[in-house]
C-alpha cells in the first residue's frame, strides 16, 4: 500500500516545501521537480525521485503509475497526497499532478567528452532562472553536449530553472565551474570558443565555425568582461535593427546555437 | 517644487500598486513600467508617463531629471518618493529608481502598414507574460513591423511582460485581434503567413520566404489549432536533435525571425 499524507504539518511536506529555498538545497543537495511531463522525461533518462508525491485523483494515470512503480522499485518512496499539499509544494494554485524530490547531480569538466557534440553552451554570471532553464531546453533541442556555467550563476536546481527547462535539466549535462579552470580545460583539447558580443565586428551568419564550438554568452545586464572576450577565438554579433540594441540572453544563445548547428551540418 | 509622497497610505500609491492587477488595468486602461532604461526608451519614442515616481536619491541623475522635466512639461506629474514605496510599487526588494504610470495604447490592424517591414510576428493564445515581453524585445531587434496577438493572450501591459520587453513594448506596435478578422485583414493585401509547427515537413532553413512574412507561433503547450495551420501559406519546422522535442515559444519565434531576416536581406 502506498503511504498517504494529508496533513500540512507532516515533516516531509515541510522538508519538500523548504527545497524551494536555495539555502535548504545547499544543505540537503536535493531539489524539486514538478509535473508529469518533466518527471517522465527524468524517468526516461533513468533519473528517479527519492520521493514522489502524487495526487490521489491521478493514481490511475498510466504515467503516474509507471513513475510510482519505478520509484518504489528503486527503493524510493511514493506518497499519495491532496491537491492542497501539491499546491503548497509547487507554489501554484493549480498544481501539477506529481512533484518529486531528486538528488542533485552535477557533472564536472573532466567528465565531459567534447567530441560527443558539435555545440556546447557556456554562460557566465547568468542571473535569471528562467533564462537558465530556457537555455537548457534549447541545449536539448540543438543536441548540445552540455551547459557550462561560469562564475556566480543562478542555481540550475531552483524551481524556476527546472520548470523552464521542461525536463532538459535531466537530459543536458550541467557543469558549474570558474573561468580559469574552464579555460585551462578548454585549451587542453580541441574546441573553438565563440563569444557573443554587441561590440564584435563579425556577423554571426558569416563567421567560420569549427566543431566542437563552445558558445559563450555573458551576463544579462553587462555582457562578458574584457578578459573573457579577449580569450575567445572569435567574437560574433547578432545584428540589431531596432532601438533597444539587445536580445534576451536565452534568445541570443538560441539564435547563435541554431546557426552553428546548421552551418556544421553543411 | 516637485510633489513628495512618503506615506504608504497615499491614495496615489495605492492606485499605482493596484495597476499590477489585471482587473484594475482593465478599468483604468493604465499600466506600470519600471526602471530608467525602460522609461528612457519610452521617452525616446515620445511616450511619457502621466505620473512619474522617482527615488529622492536619484533626483540629480541626468536621465531622471530629463524624464521628470518632460513629464511635467507634458502636463503630467513628477513625484519624489522613498525606496520603500518604490519597492512596494515594483514588487521587488531592490526597486528601480523610477516607476511610471502610463496610458495603455493599443494599435489596431487598420493602423498597420504592412509594407513598412519584412517581418511581422503573430502569436496565438500566448500565455506567459515573460514570453510575450521577450517576443516584443526580439521584435524590436529584428525590426519587426509589429506583434499581432490572436485570441486569449496574456496582457501585454502586465508588469512581467513590460519588464521582459525591456522597453520594446514602446517601440513595437502591439495589436490584439481574433483569428477571423486577422485573416481577413491579412488576405486583403500582400503577405505570406508562415506557421511554426512540429508537424511541418519543411525545414525553416530551406523554406522560401517572401516579404512581408507573418510568422505565426501557437500556444506554448498546444501549438496552433488545425484550422490555423491549414490557413498558413507555409508550415515550417525547426529541427530538434534532443529528447524533449520542443523549444520555448519566444526562442522558437526568435530563431525563425532571424532566419527570415537574414534570407530577406540576401
Amino acid at each position: 500500500m502506498p503511504r498517504e499524507i494529508t496533513a500540512f504539518s507532516n515533516p516531509l511536506v515541510k522538508y519538500a516545501r523548504d527545497l524551494r529555498d536555495k539555502r535548504h538545497r545547499k544543505v540537503s543537495r536535493q531539489f524539486l521537480a514538478e509535473g508529469l511531463r518533466i518527471l517522465t522525461e527524468a524517468r526516461e533518462t533513468r533519473r528517479l525521485p527519492r520521493i514522489l508525491f502524487y495526487a490521489a485523483a491521478s493514481a490511475n494515470h498510466p504515467l503516474v503509475y509507471a513513475l510510482s512503480f519505478d520509484v518504489e522499485a528503486a527503493g524510493g518512496e511514493s506518497i499519495q497526497t491532496t491537491p492542497d499539499i501539491l499546491a503548497k509544494l509547487s507554489g501554484k494554485d493549480n498544481p501539477q499532478a506529481v512533484v518529486g524530490i531528486f538528488d542533485e547531480f552535477d557533472a564536472d569538466l573532466a567528465s565531459l567528452d567534447r567530441t560527443e557534440a558539435g555545440v556546447w553552451l557556456v554562460a557566465e554570471r547568468l542571473r535569471d532562472p528562467g533564462n537558465l532553464g530556457t537555455i537548457l531546453r534549447t541545449g536539448d533541442a540543438v543536441g548540445a553536449g552540455g551547459l557550462i556555467l561560469i562564475g556566480e550563476c543562478v542555481d540550475p536546481f531552483s524551481v524556476e530553472a527546472v520548470r523552464a527547462s521542461m525536463g532538459a535539466l535531466f537530459t543536458v549535462p550541467v557543469v558549474r565551474s570558474e573561468w580559469a579552470p574552464f579555460l585551462a580545460w578548454l585549451r587542453a583539447g580541441p574546441g573553438q570558443l565563440v563569444g557573443l558580443s554587441l561590440d564584435a565586428d563579425t556577423d554571426y551568419r558569416t563567421a567560420a565555425y569549427a566543431a566542437p564550438a563552445f558558445l559563450l554568452t555573458g551576463n544579462e545586464a553587462q555582457g562578458m568582461p574584457p578578459e573573457m572576450a579577449e580569450a575567445c577565438d572569435m567574437l560574433v554579433k547578432i545584428p540589431m535593427r531596432g532601438k533597444a540594441d539587445s536580445l534576451n540572453a536565452a534568445v541570443a544563445t538560441a539564435v547563435m546555437a541554431y546557426e552553428v548547428l546548421a552551418r556544421q551540418a553543411g
